[in-house]
């Protein structure tokens, strides 16, 4: 069996569901992957409070301790662009590989990132940073290859959904809906990136490099959030058989490629339209393949933490002194 | 650029949309993945007949000169246990990487088929095996690491479903709506693998193999095709708000894992029940990550090529000769 040491940055939300998921999933792990893994350093704010499953002898508040030399795998997941940037970085140049969900991050970072991981041959994972569990990051990464993508269409923040949902279902205005959603753990104490739709566009931007091949900036995406809706327009869009949510769009204009967030009134019928509460919804139209449709989880421990251990695993086959990778599981008999 | 000489195997629909695929997605390709294919050779029963994209001198009947010395991948479209299985073996066992969306031979040989690429260093793709364009293989063998599967349900058979459809749509007798499937390309002029449920079958075996880590014989699933449906079964579950799909099912009980495919009222706004004509929709429930939903096009050239094409550049990457892949376009500006 072979141990491999994780540096984790960052024990939150998401931190908290892959500790929690690498413990209950270790023989899993182990029987498909034939690795245990072992958490070699974890980075929080706090080192005094205890994090279940984690010994405190591990944890750290210190930067320049977060990724001690034993380390073979950096999981990040602190979110924002400081520390992280210069935690990812320092990881890419020593060469390790690196999985992070941090859609901000790579939406600003992303070019000079994966430059940076290729000069160094580490790997860089990043399913975790949109779509949640969905694993829409490994189905654009392969699994469309040869096909123009013409379009793509998502709902990718669950916490807007959430707060749509309940407004819609329940009457509730957006500041009661919003406390809701921060009250059951959706939405962070300061919600704006969430309700503003950044955290889509951020999203978007991350999607679209691997969708149509290039790194939008963040500020040329088209930016309206939902902080303006209320239970009236809702109303009206139900009374007209549609329904309203926050879209995150790509869609192509001769060369161009425009990127925009805003709420948007679909037909029920709409894929978009089904999304509901935390979940994200994305469809993408390729030429050849025509179009997917993929349905999932986009908030919550869970989800991302699922996502972010997939990429943890992958990385694993792509550390040096393994033999290329073939799941056990698929030579047992039934 | 790196030139990649494929040997294929079958130039039938599928064989042939991944021809044009290759051809349409040559830049594109080029652009991300830093490559060119080759048809090297082109193994098909009748070498007179035509193909367009494929230069005469590439086309042989001759299974022993299907595979020449300098082929680096291998894909095999012919479908059908052999000389499938004997031509997927005999490449394994030299180290060649092998793309296969033969379901048949990997429910039937599946783990036999893993275990020799394992002893080779060989790698096999099989995303064109199930589920068309839709990447559920890609997903589940990597996307959901740590989860225990729960369950999966399935529509995993297009042309069912276009009957299905036809026949609830337009009133048509099944014989009517087979007919009509078959004339638009989606049947086989021997449907009975598709109608009787059993092509469902083996694609529910290789999908659980993947999610549930060991192979069933197909022999185990509990298989009952549509040809019994009735216009008025189908006409009967619309007044009662339902529809009718064939359905496959894998449903964890206690240890044991029970397969079934069989048709299936559901309720209309059931995921399953929104598949509309050649759609595939697949169904997966983890415990941490909670239910995924993928839908695309299950049947066709295009889906198929598209799936299989993905693979194929996935086994680029592992070819020897070749350093550590970065899609080139994660580094391009925007």
């Amino acid at each position: 069996m072979r141990r491999v040491r994780i540096a984790l940055l960052g024990c939150g939300t998401v931190g908290g569901g892959l500790v929690r998921l690498l413990a209950a999933g270790r023989e899993r792990i182990a029987a498909s992957h034939g690795v245990e893994f072992e958490l070699a350093r974890v980075l929080v704010r706090d080192v005094s409070r205890a994090r279940e499953g984690v010994s405190p002898e591990r944890l750290t508040s210190r930067v320049d301790e977060a990724m001690p030399d034993d380390a073979e795998i950096v999981v990040e997941l602190l979110g924002g662009l400081e520390p992280a940037g210069t935690l990812v970085r320092a990881a890419l140049r020593r060469g390790l590989p690196v999985v992070t969900a941090n859609k901000a991050l790579l939406a600003e970072h992303g070019r000079e990132l994966f430059a940076l991981a290729r000069a160094n041959g580490a790997t860089l994972g990043f399913e975790g940073s949109a779509g949640g569990g969905v694993p829409i990051v490994r189905a654009l990464r392969g699994g469309l290859a040869g096909n123009r993508i013409e379009s793509m269409e998502a709902v990718l923040n669950g916490t807007c959904n959430v707060i749509l949902t309940r407004m819609e279902q329940d009457g509730m205005s957006f500041a009661e809906a919003l406390r809701g959603a921060q009250e059951a753990g959706f939405a962070e104490a300061d919600a704006g990136l969430d309700v503003g739709g950044h955290d889509a566009a951020h999203k978007l931007v991350v999607l679209s490099a691997l969708a149509f091949g290039h790194w939008a900036p963040p500020s040329s995406v088209n930016v309206r959030g939902i902080e303006a809706v209320t239970p009236q327009a809702l109303a009206d869009a139900r009374a007209r058989g549609r329904a309203l949510r926050l879209v995150a769009s790509a869609q192509r204009w001769g060369a161009a490629l425009e990127l925009s967030v805003a709420p948007r009134e679909l037909p029920r019928e709409h894929p978009l339209a089904r999304a509901a509460m935390e979940q994200n919804v994305i469809v993408v139209r390729g030429d050849t393949v025509g179009e997917l449709v993929f349905t999932g989880r986009g908030a919550g421990a869970g989800p991302t933490a699922t996502a972010v251990l997939g990429d943890v695993c992958d990385a694993v086959a792509a550390l040096p002194r393994l033999e290329a990778w073939m799941p056990p599981a698929m030579m047992r008999a039934g």
